[in-house]
């Protein structure tokens, strides 16, 4: 914790010293969530201007007062307190809402300004999206955004598609987000680049979150041996060949209860797992396991076991094996 | 580099402080190999007399030369240069060769002696090798040890089964071998739990490359955005969720070379990711993700693809679908 304390703030010192060499920059940032609301505090922290803008006004409040944060009442009046090239960074759920923004954005803005889509925008809409904003001039970046609630201390992954020229200005402030000045950014490629890879990214964070829930899965399974999960999990991160982020997460999870009575096995999935899978399809390139990942979480989702229930059925149909009588939770499929 | 170098000197300081306290300690290592070579290294940098036999002479000769090992011509001379309580550690090809050496082995011990087997055996054969020289008052200890070339700088991860005796005894050598005097060692259970837990760490392995290799595949596979590996899994280094030691060697072989022209499409796999897949089935648990990561590995070794020649035939059989002719390397199938 010391050293990555002490580590920030030299990484600030470089930054600040880098805004003050460029001139210092101003952006607009649109969604003040979970992820907006950290990055404003990362990159106030790195000594840029930000103008910030969240249906929720009590969070434009809290991060004026707290982070001297720019407050806009709403996207019109935010782009009104920035200067040529505007920058307005868009940190809103992918789909309709990020859409919807863009669209009526666009015509608040003039030649040369630049839009950033840090969602977890599909990488088709953004190339669409880049196409018809490139039309009117305006510029447009993608950027794919790991890190998730750690990355105010630790830095945002941040994985960049854009022109040369844009990603060139936009610089200064991906040096601010990213974990240092030198590492954890890139310009990967042309608009919708970077959110492509962000998306193979979580199709591979799949796979691998899945891998390492059958193995603990089946260490918990050898009742013989009684093994404490939370001793292992720290055991491995210590020189094995399977240490890792998740891991040192699963760890610290599991050192504190092990048991999860209280977490339900039932485990959501956003976008990027599915669009992940469509694209080896599109590609025809394998990804089984990257598929079979998404899968699981499909099943753990089904409540209603309706597959199941058919097998034992069919079982019970050729021959005559008893059906397991269990009410079900749902019967409404 | 140097952090690490600084922070082995340390380790060295306080593992031989440690030894001094304890009394200077000495085991006999069999199998001089990749792995049991460096552990010696390590061994010995941290202050504990070797006795060293290999089958091969002039490893025996450069382990004594380098790094001042005890050399012995045989097995039974190597337990000669030892006194109780005599440890012998083998790092030998699990198998045949672990089951005959602790067989020959057995007899040249007395009560309260140790074998330990550092090597990858079944962790079923474990049980039944610990059960038999029980009986013999001989005490058995199983390590799973895993680091690979990495364990001589690094230090390797320690899954030790024993009872707790034996594991108090070895304690002062696992505080050498390990990263560090408190951390990736552990005793995690009784005899074969120790080969168990690396059983399952080897499965999850399986796992976790797999879903990098495949996401890696898509991002290759997308030609239209020129994507650079080497560039990208640098970046996934820094803040990603995704970040690992696997990614960090994967990181680094893609900056010598992304085309892997010079590597054929063939993956071998030992015994332990099949062990982990048998282990889920014996268990009645579901494990598909390990499972699949190994099935592609059987995938990857057919030469002949005897199965995909029989799609290709049955698609023609109902369909009148062309077959692509093209000679296959090995028609032995």
């Amino acid at each position: 914790m010391m050293t990555t304390m002490r580590f920030y703030s030299w990484h600030v010192a470089v930054a600040l010293l880098d805004n003050f060499l460029g001139g210092f920059m101003r952006l607009a940032m649109i969604g003040l969530g979970k992820m907006g609301g950290n990055m404003v505090r990362r990159l106030r922290r790195g000594g840029i201007e930000v103008v910030g803008y969240d249906r929720a006004a009590e969070m434009v409040a809290q991060l004026a007062k707290e982070e001297g944060m720019i407050a806009a009442a709403s996207v019109a009046e935010a782009v009104t307190k920035l200067s040529g090239p505007r920058i307005v960074w868009l940190m809103l759920p992918s789909g309709e809402p990020t859409e919807q923004q863009i669209r009526s954005l666009a015509p608040l803005l003039a030649k040369g300004d630049i839009i950033v889509d840090g969602g977890n925008s599909n990488y088709h809409d953004t190339q669409r999206r880049g196409a018809w904003l490139a039309e009117q001039g305006i510029g447009f970046m993608d950027s794919g955004t790991s890190g998730g609630v750690w990355g105010l201390e630790n830095g945002y992954c941040l994985m960049v598609g854009a022109t040369p020229a844009v990603a060139q200005t936009m610089t200064p402030i991906l040096k601010v987000l990213a974990p240092s000045v030198e590492h954890g950014w890139a310009h990967v490629g042309p608009v919708g680049a970077g959110h492509f890879t962000k998306m193979i990214h979580n199709g591979i964070e799949y796979g691998m979150m899945q891998s390492l829930s059958e193995g603990l899965d089946l260490l918990r399974g050898k009742q013989e041996f009684a093994l404490d999960l939370a001793q292992i999990t720290e055991l491995w991160r210590h020189g094995s060949v399977v240490r890792s982020w998740l891991l040192d997460l699963t760890a610290e999870a599991l050192q504190n209860d092990q048991g999860l009575a209280e977490v339900a096995p039932y485990v959501p999935d956003s976008g990027e797992g599915r669009w992940t899978v469509i694209e080896a399809i599109d590609q025809g390139v394998a990804a089984p396991v990257l598929t079979l990942a998404l899968q699981m979480r499909f099943t753990s989702q089904d409540e209603t076991g309706y597959g199941y229930r058919l097998l034992s059925t069919m079982r019970n149909a050729f021959g005559g094996h008893a059906i397991k009588h269990t009410p079900v939770k749902h019967t409404n499929k």
